[in-house]
């Protein structure tokens, strides 16, 4: 990407092993990604171009020297995110405070928009998985890399647990993950808020009970005649508008909790008092993707639940600037590239 | 309390039941709170002055027609807020969530810097003390109304752990509590920020590990340097100022909590990028201290832990105003009002 709106396909020296740790992925799935369209929208003019994507399945083509558990061959999910494995905060569990690790978007490293990307910390950061490159679920398992992750983050972090009500604000990819990880953590009521019906109906299939199109005032009303006037246990914000958090806010019954995976674009919290008074936790950020791969793959490889619906469109690498494109004009909710 | 810097004590009508849930108490032990420092400071002129206090024990002297196990005679704590204890919030351990609940300060009810109050919804809200009125640690058990329970919030929303590292903010009686707290859930190092070296003595007496004298920047520095570098794994912000909040983010470790029961006075949460990049999580509000009852009672009882320690003065009903005093003045850590 060169600037807003300026996506080029361009032929690059194909990478390489530079660190003893990294590895070299040949893509067979890639996506793009919500958060993409936000320097697709703002992104200054830049000579040299930013690599795009951070979302990739592929075959492992080569390793380092020091890499002992991936090995050539091995089909792998890439996590958003790449991490050593052994720190404090990997063996907790999250994996974006790796001490070591870091985000591929922008990174020497290439992106994931590509035909091959080098993959550091090859260890820590890649999961083999146990199926070959043409298995039929092969989108939902895509998914494991980013929005799946992301949505079950927002989950966890709001807490949800069986008998719940949640709400889930934003109806891009991450948010209708967002309602199957709320669902598959047992919550009863499922609200999707959003305003488009492709996405709201695709919603109601994958488990929500109610949509709300109304924003602002309208929709916290609406909520509340929903949830017999207190609000919901747990909201899911997988927008990161500062409009989008403070509905979230107010839409959560007391003792409730926010889930924030929407990239904040906005520099404080809003309702600093109304949450005080309402004990409502808020909580999130980027996802240990890798971390959850463990929990949620058994479920995408039984087909318990189908993530990969989130893709309505698939292209091939000369046909990302489309996808660009399809999704910035909500001409489609997530694209699939098949380089 | 007249307006700010005005604290008068006047003959009031005794109290008595009006609705028939209530209880009337005589008040055997009271408290000023920190919480009462602020309209100590800022409160308008009002002619009909309002009553203060939150914080008592005391015996009952009548119950309501529909008061089914409350007793005259019975030696109770009263909690800062009212509760039905039957509603879904009280169930589920949110008793300052309650729908037929609130707050004493101010109420018609009288308040508790006082001879006798009536305490609506006797049943739900009073907790029956099992010893005498001149128990010798009845400063401790006084505690059980507020600060104690306070403190524990914090930690509790703050998710502290056995071997956990905790920074408190704030020196006064709700932090002590919260260090009394932190070391109860076990934290290994807890570190105190404060600069008045009679509490932060005090707090380490009481499971500090070590203080922080520091502010701002300075004071990030400092913990970083004792916690390794990543920060603490909790903070319990006990003071309710924006900088406060804004130290406590900055010192959370990724992944980490911060546990809110400093009133709020700011309107947004600040840092909302870095708090989403850490993964930092910020809940708390006011504490259903009539929940954590259960829990604390015994080791007040059993002399483990000794919040009692908080109160360094002791007045009568006539050295109320004094008592604001002191406590303003940083002369006096927690006053106890003994009618």
């Amino acid at each position: 990407m060169y600037e807003a709106g300026d996506v080029r396909v361009i032929d690059v020296p194909d990478p390489s092993i530079v660190e003893p740790t990294d590895a070299v992925i040949r893509v067979t799935s890639a996506c793009i990604c919500g958060s993409d369209l936000w320097p697709y929208a703002d992104l200054e003019r830049t000579e040299e171009g930013r690599p795009m994507g951070h979302e990739a399945i592929g075959v492992v083509e080569d390793v380092g020297p020091d890499v002992r558990t991936i090995k050539r061959g091995d089909l792998v999910v890439m996590p958003f995110a790449f991490s050593d494995g052994t720190c404090a905060f990997c063996h907790e569990g999250l994996h974006t405070a790796c001490v070591d690790g870091g985000f591929f978007d922008g990174l020497a490293t290439g992106a994931a928009q590509a035909e091959a990307l080098r993959v550091p910390l090859a260890d820590g950061t890649l999961y083999p998985l146990p199926v070959s490159e043409d298995h039929a679920l092969m989108p939902s398992l895509l998914t494991l890399s980013d929005v799946l992750g992301t949505g079950h983050h927002a989950a966890v972090v709001a807490r949800v647990k069986p008998g719940d009500s949640v709400a889930v604000v934003g109806d891009g990819a991450v948010g209708l993950c967002g309602v199957i990880a709320a669902k598959r953590l047992g919550a009863e009521q499922i609200i999707i808020m959003g305003r488009h019906r492709d996405r709201t109906d695709l919603a109601r299939e994958l488990g929500a009970t109610d949509v709300v199109a109304e924003r602002g005032d309208e929709a916290v009303q609406r909520i509340r005649e929903l949830t017999g006037g207190a609000g919901v246990h747990g909201v899911l914000e997988c927008v990161g508008s500062e409009a989008a958090t403070l509905t979230s806010i107010e839409i959560a019954r007391p003792g409730g909790g926010v889930g924030r995976v929407g990239v904040p674009h906005y520099d404080a919290v809003p309702l600093a008092q109304p949450s005080f008074f309402k004990n409502v936790t808020v909580g999130g950020g980027p996802a240990p993707v890798r971390a959850y791969i463990d929990e949620l793959l058994p479920d995408v490889l039984d087909g318990k639940i189908q993530p990969g619906r989130v893709f309505d469109r698939t292209v091939d690498i000369e046909g990302v600037p489309d996808g660009y494109r399809a999704m910035a004009g909500r001409d489609s909710i997530k694209v699939l590239v098949k380089p």
